[in-house]
């Protein structure tokens, strides 16, 4: 048997608990939904009200050199390249992740004229899919979509991309990057990896695949709607085509050229003019992650989801864990099944316990290792346990309005 | 004979002096360059901290309902609408200027699909150009480029979209909207107006071209690398094809459906999640806005600028007016030619006169009627003439990094 003081104690044993204090949660919330929306970490105020007063308001357009703004996006995609598994300069951040997809993925199909498909799967986020279907439609390529364990059978050398998100955002099931991707090279095809649900929650091994994209507003904290971030393996960079020539994608962006010349490096995937303030904010929810190894974090979060799996096994009869049991398998957030799963969540929030619910019947809890403690899961499974076995979600109405 | 004391009257006699209090400007600065970053609105901190703190630090996840996150980009759009004359629900904020041009030009290009030529000028902005340019390749156009003059008679059956920036961001000249969009309709091409260098200086009467897009952060003072805008005509907003479908575009975005389902009006032109810091900075710079007519605003800016090329034209023998005399002609800044315009501006800019400098050799300075004084025209000349005369250039080295 194990009770509350046991997950206290592993709060006090937590190699990453002078972490946890550079987040701003409010008290007496356990907030579970950092898989969606990341909480806000302390110093984003300060940094970004310096943006706005001090170099917007006081040193106005000689910022753009002063305080490094044009460099903002190259600077950030260094910052996450090491959470990724890559190294310096293959990491641009800017834009939003279907823009950074759709870029990524028509670069992709370009390197791959001959070719006539563009795989994914079933368990990949619907943007994902509805970006693929553009690129296929507009280079007479055709979307094929198969269930997430067939893919790998599926590639074959008609695929000109494989295009897959690496943990699935309704189960948490997880692919296995290295063996895709592997598979995909063996076949001749690009491999482009969405990393939503991963980026800033474990370790990633991202080198090896052609590309990858993924969100800064997860679990990199970067706040609601923070630019997204394009890697791009090096002996590509000078390669590739970005569908959307830009300004800021240009060799020399300030000669002001009628012709378009990309940059030779990572720069060449940029297009427009980036939102500086929610760069720095990005920039300043990336500093809480100095001198953290992405192996604790997966450590921790393996920690997380698992005694969460087991502890609503034995506690709660009502759900069932649609997420695999094996760490391996999952990435950092578990999702329970049940027939009123909207009625349920409105019922958890109203207990401070928040997740949030994907249709028709997932509830789901993200646990980022960054913030979370692990008395975090004893308290969830607590209300979970007593919101479902005294039917308190019977108070609340059917709404499904949420953001992931 | 004027002196600075006509200038210290006009600007008493301002029908928008109570507008310029909305907008925090150093002491001291002469900043003509709200056409390359719009200065801080004085209310912007408060609303940006509001969002940061208090709703994204405190509410969490349940902001995107409770605080109109989601309906962010409309209610935005809907304040920028009046500003270019285009009724409410035609115009959506987000993402970059760039980006929002790709995407309204792919779509017009969609609705003429027989006809082989994408037309543009050679004043249009680079990145409007590289823009195009991709478009064209990707499907099978040709961009054709004449001088701004030539457009008129350039537009023939061959033409599937014109795409014109309305005010030269180089000379300050201007096209003439209603007789371009005309020509353009009258051989069945669709018209699509980049408004980056007008919105917000001058009244506008957008609603006839099919499409426009624009820049969130000059003249609308949205903040370093604000949303951009689109505007999409009535009649084309349920049928055009958004060439990246993305879940913000979708008919019914939390339906999580595998396959792709336009909204039915101008949300469908939306891709990814927006970045909802900026757009809360964006949304309180518009604020300032409020009860101000465009009229007034083209009013004050063709007085500014007239007045400032009277004077540099009666007091500084050293340059060349290269933006139009006649105001019509013209939008709200004004160009003078020196060949060593690059360290001019250096000097400029050290006795406290804030322009910018378009290569080779083009000074320019705007005036954006918001928050402009008259007095700011007289010491701007005043610093032009005595920084030529006194040859304090020479004390300059070369040096040309600049933003637009």
């Amino acid at each position: 048997m194990v009770d509350r003081t046991d997950f206290e104690r592993l709060d006090a044993a937590d190699p990453l608990a002078g972490v946890v204090g550079r987040f701003s949660l409010p008290d007496g919330l356990v907030y579970l939904d950092g898989n969606s929306l990341g909480p806000l970490p302390t110093h984003v105020p300060e940094a970004v009200s310096r943006v706005v007063v001090d170099e917007w308001g006081r040193d106005l357009i000689r910022s753009w050199n002063a305080h490094g703004w044009w460099e903002m996006p190259g600077v950030v995609g260094d910052m996450i390249a090491p959470l990724i598994g890559a190294p310096p300069g293959s990491v641009i951040a800017g834009d939003t992740t279907s823009i950074a997809l759709y870029k990524s993925v028509a670069a992709a199909r370009h390197l791959r004229p001959d070719r006539t498909v563009i795989l994914s799967d079933s368990g990949n986020f619907p943007t994902d899919l509805y970006v693929l279907g553009s690129v296929a439609e507009q280079t007479d390529a055709k979307l094929v979509m198969v269930e997430p364990h067939e893919v790998g059978e599926a590639i074959d050398e008609s695929v000109a991309v494989v295009s897959l998100t690496h943990v699935d955002y309704r189960t948490g099931r997880r692919h296995h990057m290295g063996e895709l991707t592997g598979a995909a090279h063996r076949r001749g095809a690009m491999m482009v990896w969405d990393l939503a649900h991963s980026a800033g929650a474990m370790d990633l091994d991202i080198a090896e695949a052609d590309m990858a994209v993924g969100c800064g507003y997860k679990y990199l904290n970067g706040g609601p709607g923070a630019p997204a971030f394009v890697y791009v393996r090096g002996d590509h960079a000078s390669s590739l085509v970005n569908p959307i020539s830009g300004w800021w994608g240009h060799a020399e962006p300030f000669a002001m050229s009628s012709s378009f010349v990309p940059a030779p490096g990572i720069e060449r995937m940029q297009v427009g003019t980036q939102p500086i303030i929610a760069l720095v904010a990005l920039k300043s929810a990336l500093e809480a992650f100095d001198g953290v190894d992405p192996h604790q974090l997966r450590s921790k979060s393996e920690m997380l989801t698992d005694a969460f799996i087991r502890l609503v096994e034995e506690r709660v009869d009502a759900v069932e864990v649609v997420t695999p049991r094996q760490a391996s398998a999952r990435g950092s957030h578990v999702s329970l099944a049940h027939p009123e799963a909207v009625r349920v969540m409105a019922a958890l929030i109203a207990e401070g316990v928040v997740g949030d619910v994907r249709p028709p019947n997932l509830l789901r809890f993200g646990f980022a290792p960054m913030y979370q403690l692990h008395t975090d899961v004893w308290d969830a499974v607590e209300t979970i346990e007593r919101v479902l076995a005294e039917e308190r979600w019977r108070d609340f109405a059917f709404s499904s309005h949420t953001v992931t």
